[in-house]
């Protein structure tokens, strides 16, 4: 029988259960560093749900990842930073704003315990319940959000406050995201009303465009994010649209046009002077890829670079 | 440009929007004896999501089918019945409780109209808000479930009492199902507790589990639908994952071990003496079909059969 | 290097260009018994199209297939007769008349030969040409279709005379087939008009629904083949669509309702007395199919089963 | 019930029948600017089939487009043009001939009332079919062709003069477009013969391939398309193997190297000047595509972006 | 965060990582009654490879199932038994032998605990390296096979021994199955040779064919199937090949006319007298099943009523 | 019946078994160029199997290709090369070193006649084999690897030495590649140990990574090729894995963020002055590919073009 966190040169990557890149599955979270969490939950889904499965399908396919990040100077995360899969919160899937409770106090209970959460979604509204959590802990928090859309529109299907296409304007109005110090990034395709890019500026978000990504290059668009962020409490939210459709179809809300793989990844490579107290990966809904999986592999790996993200730190910080 | 209800013989059946079997789509219901409508809810799915896109998946293959059914006398449903499509009820995805009321005004809107709705679902949850609707009009129905499971469960996911797994106890308590006039049929599978059938027996149901269909043989189980609703107001669900996966694929939560499509469709086309004063079609969710897409086909030829029972009843009971 | 007809215990059946069950790619026809030949025409179909890659689906899955049939005294298809695959017909996709004319020169070269060809459809227009090309060698024939549809409708889109939907009415009309000794088993469905099945009675074919087929048994349906062909030159035109769509999704036209595999198959095994001269398995659209290819699967073996038809018929009236 | 072009923030997308985005299905083309219309003919596919299927992908895609487009000063499409969803041409499956008679016919129908037709093909011929209804209007138009194929062979199978090969050199045969104010952009892959590129450039076209395309840059590639045009009456045809399969896998013949969609989409936003009276979207076949049907959306998205075209030239023209 | 064996009607199935019907992960064997292990192992497979990834996907399914069985007088198997998911079986892919070896260590060390093992293969051959490590501790076992296949040649590629075509010749021969005890049921297709079906009763086994399987009746074949066992320790091994492959298109060699789920179910669930020490599902390819996963549903299912056949027997046993 | 290496303007691409582009399959070697050989074996794949199924994946999508390479000047590689499809090498699935002894019995055949194997495979470790029997006749080669993984890891699973993560090891041990002559290009991602990359260089290999190919830009890496490899008989590898998922999904371990199928197209047309006397495509596992099968056509594109680079060297040395 396997154990987690196995050496994939001497047993079979298939072999075992599929925890994140096959750490220990632990309910103590004594002396973690950070913790991979599901948040399956896609009540907030306009469009297309089934994001209740993308926990298992991103974990199923970060088997095929290895500790050592070739982008960080070599860094092994899992020699630098102490880290386990924690399972999954609860939901109560058709019911929003149960399921957001319960998020909330997943993820609560494990930032006060001193570990970082990396979550896999969910929807995008369960960022909302992840920054309530971290923000009664840190404050206000600098939020850095890679996403074709928006996100902060102020009411949804029947005048509903809660959905995946609300939550970062509910965020500033909760006090528990400073837009001054948030920034999104990706933002392209046709809109429904001319306002939908400039209702985040209204709220006082920085927003790159996918266009003014490409315009300014990933280097510029790094070092905004750092003088945005500015050192505070820092949470990143990665919707897997962010991407064009061909290197992520299965998401909930696909927008044609976007980065590849290869340049979404370059600009996580590149992030740095990142205090980072969160992150998730969101809107996969793994009905939709193919069976290949790309969608979920690729989910993986964003994770797997946000974990670098936070070795890297916690060893420049610790010098 | 193709005219709804086309004969297909002169154009072909991929020509034009997909309505239920090319009929014409319309708001106005007045001369209507049936109206099929959408019910795109999946709020109460408790394992796989996805059937709010299950209405227009059924109308898709729907247009494969004809008319005319060989099993009662070659009736024309259409000639028989004036039938149109009348679109999509609203719902808010996510919000279970929300969407059941808008539900139950569509329902209402057909059936007030004296119009018989032929509603393709959505999760069985969309069942209580059609009887709510129903029952206002015909008083407390008697109801025909074909199903593999009973559906009569108290409470679900945080004690939430609405969900795909409680309508037909609410159902119960509402008193707009008299449980006395009323049959489970194709219940089969293990079970959560031993009490999972009995519960329905305790309610008032009449069960009968795959293997009592399969022992008593269609004839009889005929007979006792027939018997047990009496003459009375019914209304008909068809709860896809009566077929066995390997015919219906395409379902919420899937049990081995279930009747043939071929079966299933005999047992529907002996039907007799029902007064149907309304009917669904639920828990397909298309994500899992193959590209063969043999759950919704099936879907829409029971709907068909359903209708047919409908013309049939009416010719019978006009002369 | 694999040779054709290889020992599958030997080489992996995964080895080498899937010609039909691994036989030899030959273009001479010398000493041939049967010739396996496709057809991939699909200009015939009046909903989905695709089958023009029926054919390779059709051989990709018969390397799964072994030569000996246990169901005819274990006798051995390819010791008994000598079998060859002879490629493709030509066609000209979107012509369906001049694919017509030239299907019917590939099957006529095959016949003059004095072998026997097994086709692999194509849309089910196809065999029109193929009895076109037998009946110039052997007069009108009797025909044994297995059909959920009856094909023998008189014009299709914008009047045209050729099409899936008419092939048997316009081989009664040529005098290709001789109706009166052929019989449509398994029609089944909902019906354009009325006369969907009688129009094939009035042609003079005789007809026996899938119902028919159960409410007879096996045994007796049998019976009635082998009396109405009575020993005439006899053609088997097997559309897919005759069995259920969970055992052939990737049909053209497919109708829920019907035989299993298990059912379909075993009534090709007690065939007899049937002289075959020539026969096809049609409308595969293997597009259609899910990843398990169940439907091309079957196809090759109801082609087996034919095969082992004619040895058995050989083998029997040699002695 | 919903209705047409539903406000997606109040009703889900996934209610209601899919249109092109929601538009009102209409008939009656009085004071349109603009028609969808879908052109569901593949038999002119010389590789796979399917295309007969894409109109309707394409459109249950499109309920994800929003009607402002940001790249053209957050001009509405909607508000700036009255358009509406026509439904589909009638078509003959199996005889192109008769289908491109028809097609002709249904686009003629739509421009001779003063609307311009945005077409969902249909295999590549049905453009020839489109040009001759316009042509009959406007004289040989300029044709901006986006296309890794030149589709400009004399014959194909049998010598049939009518394919989705043909049909830009039958246009200037037939004195329908007027190849010296034309332009081919995007002919890559390997060739039957070499005269393959040449052929285009001996009927008088300007061809970029997609090599030149990118040696010369988006900006000198659109300045080119507007000299080239010279603001004659222009019609654009985007078959989508332009892409790269990776951003359009479900294409009748794909093409391995071509530009990603976000390169596709910005030359198409930065298109201007040029004096539309009609395009369309060709080559889409669905059954192609993965479940997360990419193909169709990018196809959407392709066709929105030509309405913002359209939208803005008038807006510029009428000032 | 989730913990094992969950409620779920309190917790959605899909939370937490899927072990077996959501039982703890342990590596502790202490008190354990039976115990769920995989066996990812393909290496035997001659034709289609990935069952190694057919462990995870079984347990995926088994999440949707629940612990009282109604066929069996509603026992509970967890109350009834201890049972745990041990997780998988070390294997080295490409390395037959190497693989038997481990596999073999994996089921001793359940078996010497005495655990009995539920293993989720893996291809066929897998069952030997079971047999062994079982026979080692209760010396010669019983054999129930279901399996459309005999599974005892000789030799396979290159004159192997070991594949999964071979393993129940290699069990007689090192004494570790008693074939005198032992029952093959569900043979059929066509055959390589015509000792194919002989060579299992030469080397002592009973066979049943499907054909003789419908003949007899369930009831009867049970009865054999008792008697043959007559209480020796056996192991039953259910090559999912047995089944339809509409009902199982998963699978490694599929055979088309088998039983359907429901009649392999009702054999399953009419078992009795079993003495059970060890059993095995193997033969699923879960890349091979469409969206649906029916096949590795069906697999959970098997494995559940083979947990229940245990149950029942220690049940009856101990009074 | 079609004849191989049709026209494919004259009989469709569909018609007739699908060899390497329609190419006659031959057993003589006799004048030949060229050959392509299919080696389906995956015994050394530590992830996804399936490769066993590529050859005829590729072979299958090969047809949509065409002769003439634009840029090649041209290039008409049949009139340039006598090239043939010469069907696949034995091989036996499960047993990794028989399979290597196999796979090189069968190159050595060819290679000793004086023809060039163009190999598809299987999973990388094939090429070890395909290295042996050349460097029987060369000597130690050149070798170029466009890979994501460096497979020069020292042992696998349970300390074997022989599997898709080893081959480019053992090949400098057994002195068959010159690795001061050889080239690896195109590695990224993360790592299982810090060594994993300068273990190829420590080994003798020079190594580009994915970055420094985007860093020096595809001319000046062109230019190092053709000086690494210094006119010496040179072997080039292309793991499908070498592009992004996106672009290849059906490989056995997918990496994110690699080159596009553009990017990689245009380096493989720009190479020059390379003595290429073998070659591989490998890491193809069909099952992973969505129905558009964009891996297959993206691996006999790459295939293509390396036939063009040997027609066109061959070309140029001859003058």
């Amino acid at each position: 029988m396997t154990s987690p966190l196995s050496d994939s040169l001497v047993t079979p990557r298939f072999c075992g259960l599929p925890t994140f890149m096959r750490l220990p599955l632990v309910t103590d979270l004594t002396g973690l560093d950070a913790a991979i969490v599901g948040i399956p939950s896609d009540s907030g889904a306009p469009y297309r749900s089934g994001a209740r499965f993308a926990p298992n399908a991103v974990r199923s396919m970060s088997v095929m990842l290895r500790p050592i990040n070739p982008s960080r100077n070599n860094i092994n995360v899992f020699e630098t930073l102490k880290i386990a899969d924690v399972g999954d919160s609860p939901v109560v899937p058709g019911y929003e704003i149960e399921s957001l409770q319960m998020i909330e106090e997943t993820i609560h209970h494990i930032a006060a315990a001193g570990v970082v959460p990396f979550a896999i979604g969910g929807d995008h509204s369960v960022t909302l319940a992840e920054l309530r959590a971290l923000a009664k802990i840190h404050g206000p928090l600098a939020l850095v959000q890679f996403d074709s859309h928006s996100d902060t529109w102020d009411k949804y299907f029947a005048d509903q406050c809660y959905s995946a296409g609300t939550p970062f304007r509910r965020a500033v109005e909760e006090n528990i995201v400073d837009p001054h110090h948030s920034i999104q990034i990706g933002l392209r395709g046709s809109l429904f009303r001319t306002t939908d890019i400039s209702q985040s500026v209204d709220l006082g978000y920085k927003v790159l465009t996918t266009d003014e990504l490409f315009r300014q290059g990933i280097s510029e668009v790094v070092q905004q994010i750092a003088e945005r962020t500015a050192g505070l409490p820092t949470f990143i939210t990665f919707d897997m649209d962010f991407v064009d459709p061909a290197f992520a179809p299965a998401v909930e809300t696909p927008e044609a046009g976007g980065p590849s793989s290869r340049e979404a990844l370059q600009l996580l490579r590149e992030l740095k002077n990142i205090n980072l107290v969160g992150c998730d990966v969101t809107e996969i809904s793994p009905a939709y890829d193919g069976p290949g999986q790309i969608t979920s592999l690729l989910g993986a790996t964003v994770m797997l670079e946000l974990l670098a993200l936070l070795a890297s730190y916690r060893t420049n910080t610790r010098v």
